[in-house]
């Protein structure tokens, strides 16, 4: 490190370009004829092809005589080797642009297969930060769920099938040259994914909030996507159809993506993606089901800011010792869980004890890590899991 | 317009990549090489090259070797020759890119003077939105004054000498490829300079926030612009070199920055343009001036935006009158006018009768007043005008 270090904070802000609202995606043609592109790659999942609304992107397409290909078998958490077909598919195609519909799978897969057209070697080698070296070609963003928000991230979360773990591939050029994201789009969402992949965003909000690497601009969207989705899931969860609450979700959604992508995450995601990677299970879910007692581990390395966290949902912490300020916090989102009727646990996972080891390895070992508010050690984590399952 | 409208609203929006921090300058050599740029030409003005700060961007463009020219003869309020003569000098001294080193005037020029290397015509030809074709090549800004914050909008304003008013070249290829926002480079901004450019700022985020293209990210950011200056005008009036202050403002000013670049603006610039324009006035005076009389203008129309601005500036209005809620929003603008001591009006301007004609005709056609809550007759903005000078 050079002659003397000063503390005053940087922080860097990076977000594509979007455009927000209902009937949005009446604006795809748009920006196909604006980017100039002539045979885009639209890469999507099998379920939502009967969809109303994709129905009438695919007749914006053919409205504007542009060739289209499909790409369909995303699974739930895209494996490495989905990558490599997917952007074997593209060049083969001859395609020269992406259209990715879809959730964070989905979108994902279609960014990695998009940056694997442009670099050499496999998705493994740009694990980490700011690896990789070429942009990948004009890529359309249209998310279909209000959670990963990978439309607006720099991140891309692959899984590595060797190790069985999920990768977090970081750089400024994950980012889309557009997202188009209109709520109409969560109408056909079952009920459930819209609550798991709800309570995704809530924990990117949560994690970028007290994240190392937070920043005044993050906290301010992360703090309005906590609020927004504290008073609109209750509220969602009785009526899963109404598109005012659907497009709350969506806003709380892209800022909780524009936080997380310029703070980075923590312990709940590092812990979710060996999770969830180990045993395939649904990301969403092992957030919401780690997140209260991630903050459990976490409240005193990062009291304050846990707190402001807090008081923004309009809780008054003056004359509270530190126990009851996490007791509440944490009171406070089981209450939400259990409005909306979510109540899997950790044990529900069935997580063996044999597989604890592995699973904290990979965890320690995860880029959202390294912005935790505090550096747990290896076997501070196997015990935390052990504690919880 | 075709056969049937529906009312939800779409927002578009797009924002630069940036860099934001005490000492962030630093980070310019880094820039370079990561674009790897050869030969950059710094346009910036002759009153800042003494200041330490600036010595040190020199110091890290020799420190990798890096040739650049130097343009240092950008006026106050930039003129559309001067644009011209910015575009050749760029291309006579084969620059492959630009450092934007200055308040809005310098950015500004910078900008168009990029946009007309790859633009044939003239910078007239480019008046009004999204009519610019190429983008410009690549650009670094480093702002130095809290204000227009041209460094993340999507805005140039470059006077047009024959009819003397100030042209808005909206366009999102005014993008710059990254902006380094340094509070440090405020310490040698003259306290005089440092309050316009912050009324500027405000002025961006009330206008952005009653502005029919409005959004809720652009909300957010308004708002918090608008409590910030509020917060932290009075202090730095007291204490001018104060570093921490310093740093509100220029986040304050990047905020509103990025409101008006995508939400756009009002009454108030499109005035200032024409009469800044007209009268060669500073921007920010001519800002600070009307804002209080357009507040007593728009009112009516768009009261519930206002009150919400009144609201977050922690005044309750349950029982007011709409009289007495406009008077509480626009005495508050006065005090924290005097309370930081700028008492210049409209009067002191010395705007003749007979220039109203031709100031209020290029006010009513400035595309600022697009998206004013209400569209004024030409005899409005004429009448507007007389009762206030
Ligand atoms: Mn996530
Ligand atoms: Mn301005």
């Amino acid at each position: 490190m050079s002659k003397n270090e000063s503390m005053y904070k940087i922080s860097k802000f990076a977000a594509p370009e979007f455009i927000f609202g209902i009937d949005s995606i009446d604006y795809v043609k748009r920006y196909i004829k604006n980017f100039s592109l002539t045979h885009p790659m639209v890469v999507t999942d099998s379920g939502l092809l009967s969809a109303s609304w994709a129905k009438n992107i695919f007749k914006q397409l053919e409205g504007i005589d542009i060739r289209y290909s499909i790409y369909d078998k995303v699974s739930e958490n895209p494996k490495d080797y989905e990558v490599e077909e997917i952007s074997k598919v593209i060049i083969n195609c001859n395609c020269d642009s992406i259209i990715a519909i879809g959730g964070g799978s989905v979108i994902d897969a279609a960014k990695a297969g998009g940056i694997m057209c442009a670099n050499p070697g496999s998705i493994r080698d740009y694990e980490g930060i700011d690896k990789i070296v070429h942009p990948m070609p004009p890529i359309i963003c249209v998310p279909t769920t209000c959670g990963s928000s990978a439309d607006v991230s720099q991140f891309a979360i692959i899984t590595n099938t060797d190790e069985r773990y999920k990768m977090a591939i970081v750089s400024k050029s994950l980012l889309p040259d557009i997202s188009i994201i209109d709520p109409k789009t969560l109408t056909t969402l079952p009920k459930e994914l819209l609550i798991a992949t709800s309570l995704d965003a809530l924990t990117h909000a949560f994690e970028s909030y007290v994240s190392l690497g937070s920043s005044p601009i993050t906290d301010m969207f992360a703090l309005k996507a906590i609020r927004l989705i504290f008073e609109t899931l209750p509220k969602v969860a009785k009526d899963p159809k109404n598109i005012n609450y659907l497009e709350d979700l969506m806003l709380a959604s892209l800022m909780a993506g524009m936080a997380f992508s310029n703070a980075s995450l923590g312990m709940v995601h590092a812990i979710a993606h060996s999770m969830g990677g180990y045993k395939d299970i649904r990301h969403g879910t092992c957030n919401a089901i780690l997140l209260d007692s991630v903050i459990d581990f976490n409240y005193v390395y990062a009291a304050y800011r846990y707190d402001k966290i807090s008081e923004s949902l309009g809780y008054v912490l003056e004359d509270l010792n530190e126990i009851d300020r996490k007791k509440i916090l944490i009171e406070s989102i089981m209450n939400l869980k259990n409005k909306i009727g979510f109540n899997i646990t950790l044990k529900d996972l069935q997580i063996k004890e044999s597989e604890i080891d592995i699973i904290a390895k990979h965890a320690v070992n995860d880029p959202c890590m390294l912005t935790n508010p505090v550096m747990p050690t290896f076997e501070e984590v196997k015990e935390f899991i052990a504690r919880n399952i």
